[in-house]
């Protein structure tokens, strides 16, 4: 089946199926719509990682042990910081800080964060269109115990510690949504909608705060396939379980979906797990969402497409 | 003999002798003036080369091989730049990237350049005071066969190549000198000013650029030794001697030595160089200045300081 391909994607496990997709689908054919909620300024730079993950994902610079920022990175800039006194909690690699550095000068110069990323895809060799969900600033802040954070202060420097008691989406409401991003959402041949195994409350849900971006989802005809972001009551990577459960929910693939009900018609567990009981109008599905290698990413990637076109089959 | 020294220097041959001064003599009793004339915004950083220079070499952090920059250097960001599709003229080390980005930053949030300077200088364990010449921006253009080109333009994009016919130092007719380098200048107990072995056009001018710093000299009852930057018609490094050809000078000691005319009580030449012809009011000597090792460095201090002493037992 052809059409086009949007997939609504945070960090690091988003990036991997974002990969899977890229590497399944003619360029040409996939949108990814990144999260820019956990963006910040941080020693005068601009870092926006969400965005950085699917760039490097997709170019295959990711470093595949670690989990984040490159491969065959080097450490000399942090090195040198922490010498001067600088702040070290946040860590840029050498090769990283390459992107920070040319991003935040054409920012400064007035360039838009979605040329500025189209420009770094262009030199990476990406074809697929990665685009921030805005422009316009938008900033995840998190109400915990030890009061209300910054994203980046609760994620990194206090490593997701604080008891999570709310979360809010700062600017969302009049962010103006990337005009590309939500002409894709809206493009006649659309074939799916894909929601990344990414973290509802930090990487989806930052999107889905702009109000013109969840019309479009509640009111395209393609279908919209979410995929679990738990497994076997845990996430793969990230704060994402810790987090249902301080919120009062269940840390289980049912709890995920109820958040995107109304929105969502197909959802796919981990198929280690039973199927959770049935959620009106979403289809419960199961696949191995577990993305190890790049064979599992575009494997997952080809089940999120059938299941996306037996639905659209059914209609 | 006590009292304190002023040092008026530029790059990386000044830099040599401020480090011999600063190996000779109490941290307290040194105040080094820095040329901040080469001083530009590249890629959004605000890079000072001298005064890194300076820096590097007090904390023997000197490359002693590439004669720049940082020693162990690292290139990932450059590599990574590059990659991206960045400006790539200007060669920017991982470690030395630390001090631009944590420059920038403080600039940027108000700090003086000053107050920075001294900072690194706590940080990286230097006791001798490293002042720029001026919080306020002065910057050397060159008046070129190919037009008017910004510093790093002139020397690092086209590596010194068009024929110089005039220098400016912008803005500095209304810089306010450095009030602590001003103070250094004015002491009662000042025992010398070392003007280091450093191009005359591109790294001393520019400090005497500014009025008041002139004036101090002209009026301190302190001896003045200048050491030549040029050794056998030629200059150790950099452009001076092809700067002075292109100006109309001879290219030896004694055209520095008179540019300085009015200013200096001795001009230290090389002893492998003949003496030039006397220059009023200025006594001529000779002592080796080739800085090969910090034992070299130490020498030319010493012997600097000899020469300063004796001017002021003449006295």
């Amino acid at each position: 089946m052809s059409g086009h391909v949007v997939a609504l994607c945070g960090g690091v496990g988003g990036a991997k199926l974002a990969q899977g997709l890229a590497r399944v689908l003619p360029g040409e054919d996939l949108t990814i719509i990144v999260n820019t909620g956990d963006d910040f300024r941080h020693l005068g730079l601009w870092i926006s990682p969400d965005i950085d993950s699917v760039l490097y994902a997709l170019a295959d610079l990711s470093d595949p042990v670690r989990g984040w920022g490159r491969r065959d990175e080097s450490w000399g800039f942090m090195a040198a910081l922490a010498r001067l006194g600088g702040e070290a909690w946040f860590q840029l690699g050498d090769g990283d800080l390459a992107i920070h550095v040319e991003r935040s000068w054409r920012l400064a110069a007035g360039e838009s964060l979605s040329a500025v990323t189209g420009r770094f895809c262009k030199a990476l060799g990406v074809r697929a269109s990665i685009l921030p969900m805005s422009d316009d600033p938008v900033s995840t802040r998190i109400d915990t115990d030890a009061g209300w954070l910054d994203f980046q202060d609760y994620f990194v420097r206090r490593r997701c510690e604080p008891r999570v008691q709310g979360i809010e989406y700062s600017g969302a409401h009049g962010a103006r949504p990337q005009p590309a991003a939500l002409g894709a959402l809206t493009r006649p041949d659309l074939r799916a909608v894909v929601i990344c195994p990414s973290n509802p409350f930090l990487s989806i849900e930052p999107i889905l705060a702009l109000p013109a971006i969840r019309k479009a989802l509640r009111e395209t005809r393609a279908p919209v396939v979410a995929i679990t972001p738990i497994i076997g009551g845990e996430a793969v990577k990230g704060p994402a379980a810790k987090m249902l459960r301080e919120l009062g929910f269940e840390s289980d693939s049912a709890a995920v979906a109820r958040r995107y009900a109304g929105l969502v018609d197909v959802f796919v567990c981990d198929s280690s797990d039973p199927l959770p009981a049935p959620i009106a109008e979403m289809n419960l599905v199961s696949a191995p969402t577990l993305m190890t290698g790049v064979a599992e990413r575009e494997q997952l990637a080809r089940d999120t497409l059938r299941f996306a076109d037996e639905t659209s089959a059914l209609r």
